[in-house]
């Protein structure tokens, strides 16, 4: 006689469950997981929300999608630390309909669920370790992630320095695009569209993290989950500077890809979430060693870190005003 | 002008910071954290939902004992590896009435929420190092906690063999005992009812776990959180073994204690969940080195491992019957 969450926790590790890693000693199946870190190495360590509603709509966002987000925006944090993922723990809560068979059959949603994760999972090198399952009217997942970065190399929020450069990978804005595009139509597909494929799929920055880690290049970094407005004030007061950027720098969507003049480039640009990009800043006589693009993602130079503990932008006009953070906050009133 | 999210982390902090450990090189403020893992230990890493609903009732369940046992259930699993607790990220989803000022004053609630889990981490010696808050309709929690142990010297669940020896620390099914007199009723107290104490303020065996570990005697080991009858088998099947348990020594729960013949004592211990007690499996060489209690919590024999990979338990007339799970699954149809 077995439970319903034994059953459950047999699914996930069919379809997870690593082949042998000697890091991790101990993988799901035990009371938790046992991992064996390397020597001269820091362990980092973070866990994001994922949750109906909240981060993603169920009647529009593929069942695979889910899977491969809720581990790749966890390894963007990994990636703003300069890190290498390791192991992940998964936190599930399911509708009963989710997980129980249908005509006889397994639920194709927890399939196609855990094929995106485990794809995502192998793309990014990060075993399944553990987590928890239960029961429960909506989705709810939570997903920590295990990476290690050699001692002393991590690239925190807190370094950037007065007249160092600011840099910003990728396209800004794009998955806001994604996801405006998902919710206004019914009938796009991600193959044709790069936006609604960044919304939908989105791949953290673990390769350029790790060089500007490994090349001590970067003096300070974080992830853009929320928004340029929101997150470049984040590691501004962790570094207690300020920053100017310049409006016509910043990489946002190109209007041709918009399809149309109801989307504002620059505001999907500055308060677009779910980009997954790295900001990253970079010491004035450092900076012409930053590529113009890395493994085929654009590094563009978007401003300069300021001693004023103000964030700034410099319009195309020449004016300055204030850049507000109007990025996604859950808290917003 | 401080957006919600980041007003709500600045209370978690100012709550729950830690002032400097070595061994935490970087906590909450960064993208992620950043531990230094002691040259020789293994990491030990779990997860456990804590929702409104599931696992507590908001009506009910006093603030306080919500942060309290959102951590002692996560580090019951580090006690069960036998390891030491290092540090926590909290992943938390409230409803803006819980976090904004009520009156001109801080919501009560978080501050006594907030006030339980600083009491359960530093009684258990776990630092907060990070986690993610949002905004929701209904409180959601969800605890990773991280602990260290002596390389190869984790407990697992799969070490027991055929002739060893079952115990079980404290006594079975109080937790259960205790939720039920809260439903029931509207004015007990902790402080006079032993059984409701469990319930919303439950100790991790960490200290006995440790000693388990130190001392080699312990062949496997899993904690009792949904019950002894779903908890037994998951050690039995993961060992490949099977368990026959007498039904007379098994320590539930005291009529006198119920305060009722409503309650079925045998019911309590071998169903009832939230114990967190430790059930550990001992050769039969070592069992007389296993003493009668530890640190003041009883240690108590309750039956042996078998070759036949079947849990039964032997009755008071002597007559076997196999024992079904019908501990806490959120699965059970």
């Amino acid at each position: 006689m077995k439970a319903g969450e034994d059953k459950l926790v047999k699914r996930i590790v069919k379809a997870l469950a690593p082949k042998g890693d000697p890091w991790l000693a101990l993988g799901v199946g035990d009371d938790a997981a046992l991992l064996t870190p390397q020597p001269g190495y820091e362990t980092i360590l973070t866990c994001d929300w994922f949750l109906e509603g909240s981060h993603f709509l169920p009647g529009k966002h593929p069942a695979d999608s889910i899977g491969w987000k809720c581990l790749a925006r966890a390894l963007s944090d990994i990636a703003a630390m300069g890190g290498q993922p390791k192991c992940f723990l998964l936190s599930l809560a399911l509708p009963g309909k989710l997980t129980l068979k249908e005509n006889g059959r397994r639920s194709r949603w927890l399939d196609e669920f855990l094929g995106g994760l485990r794809r995502a999972a192998r793309r990014f090198g990060c075993v399944l370790a553990g987590g928890d399952t239960t029961h429960r009217r909506e989705m709810l997942i939570n997903v920590t992630v295990v990476g290690e970065v050699l001692a002393g190399r991590a690239i925190r929020r807190s370094g950037a320095k007065a007249g160092d450069r600011i840099f910003v990978s990728g396209t800004l804005g794009e998955a806001e695009l994604g996801l405006q595009k998902l919710r206004r139509s019914t009938r796009i597909s991600p193959k044709n569209d790069r936006a609604l494929r960044k919304h939908l799929y989105p791949e953290p920055r673990l390769a350029l993290g790790q060089w500007l880690a490994d090349s001590k290049l970067a003096s300070s970094m974080i992830d853009l989950s929320d928004g340029l407005s929101s997150d470049l004030p984040r590691l501004c007061a962790a570094s207690r500077v300020g920053a100017r950027i310049e409006v016509a720098q910043i990489p946002s969507p190109h209007l041709r890809q918009t399809g149309s003049r109801r989307f504002d480039a620059l505001g999907l640009a500055l308060n677009g979430g779910d980009d997954y990009e790295l900001l990253f800043t970079v010491s004035a006589n450092k900076a012409s060693r930053i590529p113009r693009s890395f493994q085929g993602i654009a590094l563009t130079e978007i401003g300069e870190v300021t001693r004023a503990r103000r964030v700034v932008m410099v319009q195309q006009d020449g004016t300055t005003k204030p850049l507000l953070p109007r990025g996604w906050d859950p808290f917003r009133t």
